[in-house]
């Protein structure tokens, strides 16, 4: 049993947990917690008390049937999640087995966590979070990029972590359609449709602007990326976080990961503009700033180890961070733009209400995202916050 | 037989031809012509006259059993000329067998043809050789690249040829030990120590953009390179060119190619110089401005075929085109460099005699890489062009 990829039902995973861990017989109860567009997520428990995660990938995504997707993406991401474990132990789920066969694994249930998107709709604020996510970020990137890993080490996991589909859905999603609608699969909030069309889909600048960066993801292989790092991809509480779902991991340019995480902090700042969360609003952009500072410190204390004849040399290392940055900021653009204009949206904005409020809130990630964009002179996160304040500003907090 | 990998001598490559090809039996002939430092090169004839070449991978590197290849390289190669042979079937001998298990492939015996360097250090002039290899360029490199492979494939492809073995030579003779000599392993020409001291070793400002190109040629997967691309790696007769010996080819930036080609154009340039060659010299300068300007005009017929939606703006095409460009010279740049100061000469140089006269064109060529390295404003053949001129004035001719 087991010896040929199924997908699995609720009382399959009972089966499934009891035959590869000796800790769950007799007892067991399961249930699908998934609510993602690709995957099963089960919780399993048994009469202790004990429970861990299945986690399986279907052959079609969960949102189409017409979706198909290889379920070697499960292989990536259990494998990312034990490469981060070497760097940032503390900050991703334990894997407990990866089954290859079953496009399946067994993790850590992280039942005293919750999604960060979600506790930030309700404008918690976690103090510590800046520190852990720049420890992540820099910990996983640097790490994994030329600087620090052997060259021939580097090429071995480039070639575990080339991840087609998967890219596919990014260049296409962020890169290409809210620019110019190709598959109409676009939405668009009533009342913002002409300011859309005439900002977005005819600005030729932004459009070839937007291509240069599409070749950057295409072919920059610098680092082992997360490749999805938005606040939902964060599980979090009080003292710690965990960074799941790297199912778009693959060796991509540095600036994709910290630019989405850049763009999905600003979508909360906005919700909180919008309800007038004023205490919130002031930890999201403290947290903004000391997440980028403490990227770059720590990054640059870990590219300090770096074997690199060249690394030597200060310049080499402020240039190639200074890079990163610009980068990270055009994507956040990027980023801001496609959860307004795209297929997949974020509930920080979805959810704002009454619509005027939503309408307005949606103009301002717009603004801001173009200028991230079209401006190479957002490269510190000075800039940006002064960019994002002029923006703000008339919008009432 | 031959079920296992073994490295062949002459009498074993006789009976791997007479079991592989029905056409070679009764009374054959073989003679090892290889004179690489890689691989071994075997001819084997029939007493009909017909003749194919086999080429063997051996475990270590010719020069010196300390230096293990993985013999993967062989398959890289073969594949490599395949592909190849879709896009310019002229231009590339033809693969007969690829046998993974010996690491070997038989492919067409190119006897009507020499090598170029080897005719071109005799003077010898090829007025169809600008178009030739314009169009191997432009064709093998263009098609490769995200704007007409699609990305899915590409990805596929690129995983297949990641080649960190042959990768890290380059990163070592071409992008590092020129300037800090770390493994002692440059080789000064008498009288050129103090020159290349002072000029190479000890210009931080060098370094540090030798540094940034390093990084791009580390990272950026931009299409399949040939991957040594200079004249000794091109059979040339009065009417075609076969490229061959693709083995250290990687999805890469397009540049290192393109750069390759023009820096050992240069030599042969350089000799004409020094031999008062005045009709040769004329034709490689005229070759020079032929190929790159073909080369760019064809890449961007090719590029025009794109599906990619970007790509209808012709200013995404020139930016894309105008960067390959600029980095082609800048690896010229690195390649003059290389040739003079590294491990791997070229023969063009190194046969130029009196002594004084070789040490004049060596520190041309230093003069002219170094400007081609550090000066962003070299991005035309016109611009590379006046350089040069500028650079050898006051040599006679």
């Amino acid at each position: 049993m087991f010896s040929k990829y199924f997908l699995m039902k609720d009382e399959d995973v009972i089966s499934y947990v009891k035959v590869k861990l000796d800790s769950f017989d007799g007892n067991v109860v399961c249930k699908e917690i998934g609510d993602g567009n690709l995957n099963y997520v089960f919780r399993v428990e048994n009469k202790q008390g004990m429970s861990v995660i299945v986690k399986q990938a279907g052959p079609q995504a969960r949102i189409s049937d017409d979706f198909i997707l290889s379920t070697d993406r499960n292989r990536i991401e259990t494998e990312v999640l034990q490469i981060q474990a070497d760097y940032t132990p503390n900050s991703v789920p334990k894997i407990i087995l990866l089954d290859e066969v079953m496009g399946a694994c067994i993790m850590e249930d992280l039942k005293d966590f919750e999604i960060m998107r979600k506790k930030m709709m309700d404008f918690n604020i976690y103090p510590l979070f800046a520190e852990q996510i720049a420890e992540f970020m820099a910990e996983n990137l640097m790490r994994t990029s030329d600087f620090i890993m052997k060259p021939l080490k580097k090429k071995e996991l480039q070639k575990r972590f080339i991840n087609p589909e998967l890219c596919e859905i990014t260049e296409n999603l962020v890169y290409t359609e809210p620019y110019i609608d190709f598959k109409q699969q676009n939405i668009l909030t009533e009342g913002n449709e002409e300011y859309i069309t005439q900002h977005i889909y005819e600005d030729q600048d932004l459009h070839i602007k937007v291509a240069q960066l599409k070749q950057n993801f295409l072919t920059n292989a610098q680092a082992l990326l997360h490749g999805d790092l938005h606040t939902g991809s964060i599980f979090i509480n009080e003292k710690e976080i965990k960074v799941i779902d790297p199912e778009f991991a693959f060796f991509g340019p540095i600036g994709y990961d910290v630019g989405c995480l850049i763009a999905n902090l600003t979508f909360a700042y906005m919700r909180a503009i919008a309800y007038k969360e004023q205490e919130f609003a002031t930890w999201v952009i403290t947290s903004l700033e000391e997440t980028l500072i403490k990227f770059e410190e720590k990054s640059k204390i870990i590219l300090q180890e770096s074997k690199e004849p060249f690394a030597k040399y200060e310049k080499v290392l402020d240039n190639f961070l200074s890079n990163v940055l610009r980068e990270s900021f055009a994507v956040s653009g990027l980023e801001l733009l496609r959860r307004i204009i795209g297929l997949a949206k974020v509930a920080d904005i979805t959810t704002i209400q009454p619509l005027q409020k939503r309408i307005e809130i949606e103009r301002l990630c717009l603004d801001l995202g173009k200028k991230c964009i079209l401006n190479d002179d957002i490269r510190t996160i000075k800039k940006y916050l002064e960019l994002l304040n002029k923006i703000r500003q008339g919008v009432e907090i």
